[in-house]
């Protein structure tokens, strides 16, 4: 993890191995890598495991459906804004082949969870964790550096619903550290030319992310739809957009989540790699 | 049948009787209502049929469909623009309580054939046509004077494909009379304060439509993908906006066309009416 001002690289924690030789123990693992209250996730891909705290945030559907909808070219440079717990870059790591996956969040416990995740899964030289501000020039990487952005941006708009703006939660789902437009912006900034975006957002406020997108030269490309069941209204919504594309927009064939009460459809056990 | 300065009332041959009483028998209607080349159809609802000519556009699933997701309440005033053969105020007087139903058509020959319908179908009283240019102002009616504005737009930019102007068939689906823009300027302009107009449009502009229709203060609130099958990518999406409404948009399910090829689905049975 590489904190503003500290110039550091990402911390290097690769090695996983005992002096002696062989795996971590189970206990060991959990001593070395995990702080009090949090918990150690199976994202029953390649072995990846990922650290979370359950007082804050866990991650939810909509950072598996955005990381197996974005599409990821070998070699590729990926950058994830607002990445949280680093849920996106970990499941990027396995479903792609990018060359470097790095991730910005901004409050630093959560940052630092995203780091020894990283690590404790020796992922250390091709997946990194900034702690900043998206809103601060530069803070994320130099302008056209990278290849792909995506973002779960807070979806509530500041003011709405009930905020205490010292909860961690909070700032992960209210517009407080920074809005949608912010993140946007920022996509557009750290995009080559016919670079991509991905987003998941929800449908409530599409037409809002759709014009964003727009204004920053981000033409939308691919939309899906995301139904719990299929006679249901949509919950999310997935976009890939392309910086400084032509107009042709594919609205792909929905995702439906579950196809009878709590049975998922093949398509999310595929996505979630059950 | 108006046409521009004619100042002309709505043709009435509501007598379906003839003088000796009774129906009219089936070659009499045609001979009284078809022209040559044209078609009868029969519309599977209220016992409504429609002329139509084969040479150059017959009505599609698009009408049929957003004629089934406008919301129109009893009482209200409806004006489709576009309107061709009169397909979408035909079918919204038999799904609708609206007290008046009116449709805009520019090429005489379809407007005069939609006339026919409506007369044709006793519905002389309740629906209209008007002989116009929905780009000249007032030409389809006073500012402010619709609760529902429909539409099924030409979706091709003009310049783009092989056209000739002087088919009618390219009219009707190329931008080359009216754009988009025209179009949803010219709802904005009908529509009372809180009134609701419906467009069905292809998705490969859905961004378009959504950007024209924030411009001129029309809000998108519902909207819905129609997929031929449900692993297919969308060919349709419907969409409703309210003048003047809040943000907050809700993607509904979507229409799934084909259960299997060949077998529609029962949705699509029922808003045919089968």
């Amino acid at each position: 993890m590489s904190f503003p001002g500290s110039g550091g690289e990402p911390e290097s924690l690769k090695q996983k191995n005992f002096p002696g030789g062989g795996e971590l123990p189970e206990d060991l693992t959990r001593r070395r890598f995990l702080r009090d209250g949090e918990r150690l996730d199976d994202l029953q891909r390649s072995g990846l495991r990922i650290i979370q705290n359950p007082r804050w945030f866990c991650f939810g559907m909509d950072a598996v459906l955005l990381s197996g909808f974005v599409s990821v070219k070998p070699g590729e440079k990926v950058m994830d804004l607002c990445t949280g717990s680093g849920i996106i870059p970990l499941l990027l790591s396995a479903k792609t082949k990018a060359s470097e996956l790095s991730g910005i969040e901004i409050q630093l416990e959560i940052a630092d969870m995203a780091a020894r995740s990283i690590a404790m899964n020796g992922l250390g030289d091709r997946v990194h964790v900034i702690c900043g501000d998206l809103r601060k020039p530069g803070a994320s990487g130099p302008a056209g550096s990278m290849d792909v952005v995506t973002c779960n941006p807070p979806y509530m708009e500041a003011g709405r619903g009930i905020v205490n703006p010292d909860d961690v939660q909070a700032l992960s789902r209210h517009e407080i550290t920074c809005t949608l437009s912010d993140t946007v912006r920022e996509a557009a900034r750290l995009l080559r030319n016919g670079g991509r975006c991905a987003f998941v957002y929800r449908p409530q406020r599409l037409a809002d992310l759709l014009e964003l997108l727009r204004k920053n030269r981000l033409e939308p490309k691919r939309l899906k739809m995301v139904h719990p069941f299929v006679d249901r209204d949509a919950n999310m919504v997935l976009i890939e957009a392309v910086k400084g594309g032509g107009v042709f927009l594919k609205i792909e064939k929905p995702v439906i989540v579950f196809s009878e009460p709590g049975i998922y459809t093949p398509e999310i056990r595929e996505v979630y790699g059950y």
